[in-house]
């Protein structure tokens, strides 16, 4: 799914919602533990109920892999029942060294069929490049986070070197900014708003305008409302741009809105809160 | 396996190389392709190869993820293959905001009875400390990695701000240092010398003096040697602590010695080359 098609989805819908199936095995409701794979059971009919009030669906890869082979298994069969019109992320904060990359991205770009992938960017150029050789499929980066430890080092204060020349004498700059504005600015430069993409957390909403001077134009991926407390009023005040450019994920407080056997209606209740919202965000 | 038994096996062994079961199918000898489980087979011939030769081995999960459901068998069956007599490393560089990495410890220590996995830092306290939880469990932080891209962000100059009380007067101090160090300051809060360890590239031997000051007694995981260039000799005297306190992996340089039906002979060829290197370096 390339730009035009998820901004022409959006509009379709009124919708920038993306809803996040961290589908933990203990938290689905009962009833469904005595089907095959519940997970799967559990994943299909929030995605019956969801369908046409999000954009995406976010596949928090961890929840899946503590299941281990079987978790895989179900988590290819949902990717397979979503299907082509919604982008397909698969959270799974991967990167390292070149080669290795490249196989991180034939795993979620081929062998499962995302449209999208969370990279960690710690490791710098090498191990978030093989993502971006894909045609039509994104390359998610971690900006700013949305958890407590974003402190640590996401938001220390490095220090930028540059040399300029003036009438033939070299001149030696120093600038102070954030890491993770230093993510932001040199990453920019590795893919374009068209395969690019940055995780920005919602619960960061005093730096997203700061943010938008930096990269004004690639869509960020907005995880932290609902359970974790972001504002998505304030983000979309802040952060959105004339084609929307906001992807904002809700994970538990729509798939785990009720542990009953009517958790798929209630979810589309919660889903349908979001939508309304966003609709009335969206410019016209 | 704890700090004592890995030490143990180490003097047991005079060795301290790690082998990567970097086990990329399109790389393996084409004779095992006709095998149920050809990376499976090309595994165990490795292992059964290097057994007496190595204290660890060291399984990247992307090429196993690269195959899918399949690949992921292939992993618990070469974890369960390698038993406990190994420090057994996913190299998985996973973490996630809390209750995610979380799952990814249930994953790899659990799920699959992995030793240890590594662990990116880009997120902070909270999505490192779920991997610390477990007893006999190690939790392999990236420090200062071995491949180009570490130049992006490891390596940049960070201001640290402090303040001290001087006859009752706030005094603000500020000093630099790289980002890598920041995270090997910070992160040995977090965990012991008994639970947590770092990754350091061989191709930084430059910074392992430095490195030292720093933490002079966790253990570190070393690659980069082999394929990426780097140096035992160089490592081993600039970093070596009384119980060792280094793991050196290598990877394509031993799975991959020979192409053909001596695959694993190769690989035995190869690794004892470093073991015997690695006797020299070893306090007797």
């Amino acid at each position: 799914m390339n730009r035009q098609q998820l901004v022409e989805q959006i509009f379709l819908k009124r919708s920038y919602l993306c809803i996040g199936l961290d589908s933990d095995n203990e938290k689905i409701p009962s009833h469904l533990l005595k089907s095959e794979d519940p997970v799967f059971e559990f994943n299909k009919q929030i995605i019956d109920s969801t369908r046409d009030l999000c954009v995406g669906y976010k596949i928090n890869t961890a929840f899946y892999e503590s299941a281990g082979v079987k978790g895989w298994q179900t988590m290819e069969k949902t990717v397979s029942y979503i299907g082509d019109a919604h982008l397909v992320i698969a959270d799974a904060k991967r990167g390292d060294i070149g080669n290795t990359s490249s196989q991180y991205a034939k795993a979620f770009f081929e062998t499962i069929p995302f449209c999208a992938i969370t990279v960690a960017p710690y490791m710098g150029h090498d191990s978030v490049k093989p993502f971006l050789q894909y045609a039509n499929k994104w390359t998610i980066l971690l900006g700013l986070t949305s958890n407590p430890g974003a402190e640590d080092f996401e938001m220390k204060k490095i220090i930028i070197e540059s040399e300029t020349l003036d009438e033939g004498v070299h001149i030696k700059n120093s600038s102070q900014k954030f890491l993770y504005e230093h993510v932001l600015q040199t990453a920019a430069g590795w893919g374009s708003e068209e395969n690019l993409m940055f995780v920005i957390g919602a619960t960061q909403a005093a730096e997203f305008i700061n943010i938008r001077k930096i990269v004004p134009n690639h869509f960020f991926l907005v995880p932290g409302i609902g359970a974790q407390g972001g504002s998505l009023k304030e983000i979309s005040a802040k952060a959105m741009t004339p084609d929307c450019g906001l992807l904002v994920n809700a994970s538990r407080s729509v798939i785990f809105a009720s542990a009953a056997k009517d958790f798929a209606d209630a979810a589309r209740t919660e889903a349908k809160k979001y939508q309304a919202e966003m609709d009335s965000y969206l410019p016209r």
